[in-house]
């Protein structure tokens, strides 16, 4: 068996017994995208309508719906008609990072209800395995999916050595529930002892930081390019934010859509060149 | 100079530089509590009734803003009430955990403010420095101050040997705004190099999971008793939850009341053998 970067996307949305990675497998198929865009700003006006021009062009919305303004609970059906219009997932990058009593509260309470709508959340490993047990004690019966942080893209991330390959042991003792990783390159047989079945291993790796035309922020993010982390890395969705819609005030919707394709095509020319080199 | 958990906590407010750090450390001098109560409901009746119930008893109130159920605005106008009546300070445990542009936003923006109204939040080290820096930049002119979580006290947490090190050494580089540590032990002095001047250093120990009755809960959680945490680990605050209101629900003002005055005591027992003792 060859390893999973190396299987084209709908190979292995066949295989994978999560519901939310087996769809948006699907969809990076049947759309010719693995492009996520981050949709990180604060009035609900901008977020619908970049999602609406990018709509089309990604298999998966990146959220962080603490940051709207202006939230009421109208955006997350706007959100959720648009999800079903143009056929991508939604992703809410909280990261939670608390112990399972807390995240179990924070992923299906409070305002957001995060579970409710967010196929696929994401969480750090800092707190040990108690932080997926909670969160798949309320994800995994609405058939979500989990992504773990074992790397970190800003300069000085304490993501290193051991800490990587712990947040993978977690994730494989809970592959119905952890997808995959944030990361930038694969994770298969990381840390893995000789008892492991990782022959069946396939974590999605979703990689931030992706940009065609910037090298760096001054908050200490650093880019790299779709075929970087694509082809060279192996990874399986480019996450994208800044480089496809600007500041995001006011955007000019025909601007949006054009770097959407651009980057949706870049990342798919990546994908095809790693799956037809074997 | 001695270490600062064997100076009281008055001789420590006058001396810290972080606005924030020294009304704590005033508070907790004048009302002889080291006690924050981490009221974790999720209907915000109950959230109210127990921090009025507890307000006299306690340094600091510990929020998770996200799970209440019911928020709006007039909460946090509650909120603010009841911490000036009272005389306590208000820390959002929210555990910020990205990078340096995203939680700028999360930290100001949004539908809670947090960096309007909670003197104290927290954050992960894990992402590296971006993180302080961009919290930095919303809360240092508003006299905030943040807790880094160099430990957790959940099982299998990642927060180990090189981690710890590095999130002090990351606290370290900005004692203007990293007041201290989540954590079960004193961090001053960690990790530091020989042109490090320690002797100033002055991070307050804020310890979670402290319980009079329990051992552990079935997701992870380990309990310690304030003596353990303040007199033999020489933590500063000891932060409570359920030992105190239960499940939070309807709750018994009398038997919370009663409550926060034995881990008041138990808190400023222990503190009070420490400083003692030299």
């Amino acid at each position: 068996m060859s390893s999973p970067h190396l299987q084209t996307y709908s190979e292995r949305a066949k295989k994978h017994s999560n519901k939310a990675a087996k769809a948006l497998l699907e969809i990076i198929e049947e759309k010719k995208s693995n492009l996520s865009v981050s949709v990180d700003v604060t009035k609900s006006k901008d977020f619908l309508d970049i999602i609406e021009a990018v709509g089309p062009h990604v298999c998966l919305i990146k959220t962080h719906i603490d940051v709207l303004e202006d939230f009421d609970a109208t955006v997350i059906d706007r959100l959720q008609e648009l999800s079903e219009k143009h056929n991508f997932l939604i992703f809410e990058d909280r990261k939670f990072a608390d112990i399972g009593s807390t995240v179990v509260l924070q992923y299906s309470k409070g305002i957001y209800k995060i579970a409710d709508w967010a196929h696929i959340t994401n969480a750090h490993a800092v707190p040990g395995p108690s932080i997926i047990t909670g969160l798949a004690s309320v994800g995994l019966p609405k058939d979500r999916g989990l992504i773990l942080l074992a790397e970190m893209s800003s300069k000085g991330a304490l993501t290193t050595g051991s800490y990587t390959e712990d947040a993978v042991r977690m994730a494989r003792a809970r592959r119905d529930f952890v997808i995959g990783f944030i990361a930038q390159h694969r994770m298969e047989g990381i840390a893995a002892s000789d008892t492991d079945n990782i022959a069946e291993e396939d974590f999605l790796v979703l990689a931030p930081g992706v940009g065609l035309d910037a090298t760096g922020d001054a908050m200490g993010q650093q880019y790299r390019t779709p075929e970087q982390v694509v082809f060279e890395s192996g990874c399986d969705v480019i996450i994208v934010g800044r480089g496809i819609y600007g500041k995001g005030e006011n955007v000019d919707r025909t601007e949006v859509v054009k770097q959407a394709q651009r980057y949706q095509a870049a990342g798919w020319e990546a994908y095809k060149k790693r799956v037809q080199r074997t």
